[in-house]
């Protein structure tokens, strides 16, 4: 941590600081400047937390330089975490392959794309059972229904299978029935919600805030492993800026920044981030070469008629057609698929 | 509604968009233009929520005209509502004063300032007892203890007291306590938060999401009149955009915006859109000015050792000067205060 | 200046940073701490300009302490500067009120309007006769014809006028006709014109680009006064953002932001923010309330007829009621107006 | 163009705007909601481009439907274009190459950079003559002198040479020595210089400004082709948004949705884009992945010396084998490389 004084800080005030950190058991480093003065602090800057120092008098402001979550850090923790997900394994090895519908619809829906999803080379089956959706007024989803139906469609094909939770309540029925939990970008913050996915033993999906940054994501992941449940793989889905041309503007430098900053795996969901149907295999080719472990597609029976985001929805022609478009890319990667 | 068809949409595919819009029991104007064919929908468009009309061949996009948000849409609530919380209110007449720290940190503090507020002229008390944190690692809020004193602090001042509340739990213990209900900007779509709420008889404070369109945040107010619950008041508190000289980018131009959407009552919070002291009293000011029909400022007896957001508190003297310096501003606008 | 070693970085890593900073004559500061070593900078920073120290060996980051404006900024020039436009003064003392229509389009509409806003109260002419539009079909303005109006204008009212300018060519003209040169928000840097603005003696009105961070648009200054000409006066007309119910989002923030950061004055201009007529005037209030030292506000004797931007043009009526309404406000603030 | 009615506008209102699109030669078709009447525009719309119609009685809003943009629009030009520049070709058949140091800064330095990327597999040599620095007191660059080296570089490597010009004047120099002009981020919406870009025959790389939309971009291309010039290549190079960990937001969505807007070619720069050398790599190969017609990469024979942008520029060993971690990329989607 680093404090800047004020160009006109009196020497009393850096000493008042000096003292402050001292107290706290840290070590101050003094930088005379010919414009400012810069203190630097040594030691467990934790202590100092709730200090507010750049309110003290003379403070212009205070730099952090190490970042505030640990077990998500990549300096603490050098090599890539690989995730179990039932039988399939999310990871430096593998390039796993999510997809399914974004709302489940009905059991045989599901079933459908479940077993179309897996013929075409998919891994895990996702389907929504709890909608967040903007207005009240849009279907919510078939809540512990859909959560059956899931459970229905793994053991049917054995794909492992991951839904989305948006409440305490939620969690408490998903873990009866799911290999995964996923936490959605509107919950991304909802820290009660990320306390008790940690809390269980599963792993958890935890999807990127729209407007959140990567530094406010891995904190995020960091409250779901400080309740001692390491399994955490990232998904990058779009973030909000001022284009309107796609839904969300999905942000593939996030998979080479996380590569540097944490241990996690990270996937990619061109279908979110896009909305658009046509952006989806040409992002999804791209995440790859980018160096994401999995990809989230959505796909539906018959997107003309789906009750949530069709228009971003493959059929399952055009699945089928994308996986094999991947395989090549799989490849280059050094990633089995 | 209005469905844009492609340049080259053929007959075919017009025929059949019509047939589905008349199906569904509604009505379709064409205007066939040189270029494009645009299609009008006449009727409940809730009907066609979910079919996707967008994927249907020869379609180029949908264009919503009417809102989604209805209970809360001014055109079909033309008055202002005013939304009592213990013994003021909140609405046109008045400028209400909402004050207090952001995290409740021991009864003498809340105290001293439910006080001092009081004095300088504030009506409502508030105090974080739940407290949403980007990292894991800091300060979380004192829970229901923090409720405790809110309480107190409400019996020996007369003040109302909001709080802000993280999850169904937090609800169910607030309600006991507290008069009225806030719902965070990192959960403003947090919708089974949002329900919980609607549920409770208890006035909402509903702050807008950091990176939420005024439609978005209109539509979680829909969330919680759609339960029942008509008390809701939104709070602009800055939103997420690229500049970095204050913690947040306040958009008053929110204020007159939502005006003329909504007849719900709105008030300002420049402490959290800036994070710093100094910019708090010209953005109050400023917000009194635009509108605004109350404001939520920051005070803590001594903002050096808050143990949250310290640097955008004022002290006790700096409150008490900035409520002198606003009554005239109150004044000009036609408000009590 | 400060830099960041990553916490695997090797002694000989370090030393070699120490060689650069001493070789180029600063001194270094060294803290070495239990996570990361950093190294404080002391010394005229602007030799170490071109190093690109962040890819030497072990080099995490380089912070910069001090700002690269020098000229701007107000730890330099703590007084405000005034600037004479015309009869007229920007700056403390004085609320200074700049109107006219977004485009000139015959000398008719310009005498008319100069008229009518001279009368309400306006010390200053804006009229655009270079127009930077998005599409090359829209109207481009009327170049040097409008000029001539202009200084037609500014015979028969004593107004001071100001104009846009869009390139060197537009700079030559306009100096013989206005008072004040414009800078756009889409040329803040187009440094090409900046300097040739800076080359001038006439003061430059300088818009915040679209999405300028209050660095960027102070280092704009910055190469204007580097020509040798002070008189430059800022103006804050809403950055891009997600949001869309407004055309942009009017940074009333900037406001404080800026009165701490440089001495040169800050108008605000309400209309092009917005786009919308009817969000000007409590916006326009709400800049006098946060400290702004003047407006820029579009009026036009018939916006439906305006060749430019008419949906956010004020009536000659509604220009001459805002005028009332501002004058409590502006003396609220200590302000002749 | 659709015009929709306020729910409270009255039969006169709705009659005045019929009135006013027919008197312009249009048609107006009338659709009239339980809610809300709208009006579809059928004709020239370019008739009623500064009738403002937003602002007469009873309008809630305009919503148009055509781009403003013919020229550069795929509706119209269905074929990719491909753009020659020197014995080069940008388009659908190839994957191009540009590369060269952000700034020249000597003869040696830019006749090293050119020859070990030709070397490696580069079609075109980029380097700055004129650069826009945020500060006046960086590095502006050589100017005339930078584009004699750049045209010796051409002689002796036979490689077609691209150089940003910042004026009008720079255009006039560059003409006589580089191949192609470069129009920066900075730039995209100084409307003069495109127009001055336009009317030379020379191909222009036209970057997207830091916070423009699509359509925004394509509507400056289209100043550039309706001077007559059609050989325009535009390039993705990031854009503005509120994260920070990497220099701008590399939006690689944007060249499935030019493909579907434009038929102008597309090339990306992750150098300018993340600003960070070991992003590059991982970013270009998914630009190749998501279909761009080439890349611009940063090199710099030492880039810890490079007066600007040197932490984003490769080595000659890194383009190298970058290079070579290409080729299967390209041989993937189709392009000669």
């Amino acid at each position: 941590m680093i404090i800047v004084m004020k160009p006109q800080a009196k020497k009393q005030d850096v000493d008042h600081i000096i003292q402050i950190i001292e107290a706290k058991g840290l070590t101050a480093h003094l930088s005379v400047g010919s414009e400012v003065t810069i203190i630097g602090v040594v030691g467990d800057k934790s202590h100092l937390n709730d200090s507010n120092l750049e309110i003290a008098n003379g403070v212009d402001k205070i730099i952090p330089v190490t970042e505030s979550y640990k077990l998500a850090n990549k300096k603490f923790h050098p090599d890539p975490t690989s995730v179990r997900v039932g039988s399939t394994e999310i990871g430096p090895r593998n390039l796993t392959l999510m997809s399914g519908p974004c709302a489940i619809e009905s059991e045989e829906q599901l079933l459908a794309t479940a077993k179309a999803v897996k013929a075409a080379g998919a891994n895990i089956l996702r389907g929504g059972a709890y909608k967040p959706r903007t207005s009240p007024y849009s279907f919510q989803g078939l809540e512990e229904e859909g959560l059956r139906y899931m459970k229905t469609a793994r053991e049917e094909t054995g794909l492992a299978v991951v839904c989305e939770v948006t409440s305490a309540k939620a969690i408490e029925a998903a873990v009866k029935y799911v290999d995964m939990l996923q936490i959605g970008a509107r919950n991304m913050q909802n820290f009660e919600l990320l306390k008790e996915a940690g809390k269980t033993n599963l792993p958890v999906l935890l999807k990127r805030g729209l407007s959140s940054t990567i530094d406010e994501w891995l904190n995020a992941a960091e409250y779901i492993i400080a309740e001692g449940n390491y399994n955490v793989v990232l998904c990058e889905r779009g973030i909000r800026t001022y284009e309107t041309a796609t839904r969300n503007t999905l942000d593939l430098s996030a998979v080479p920044v996380i590569r540097t900053k944490t241990h996690l795996p990270i996937v990619v969901d061109p279908s979110h981030a896009t909305g658009v149907r046509a952006y989806v295999a040409p992002l999804a080719k791209a995440a790859v070469a980018a160096g994401a472990d999995g990809l989230m597609i959505e796909t539906h029976p018959c997107p003309e008629h789906a009750l949530s985001d069709g228009p971003q929805s493959l059929t399952f022609e055009q699945f089928e057609e994308l996986c094999k478009e991947l395989k090549p890319y799989a490849a280059l990667a050094g990633r089995v698929f």
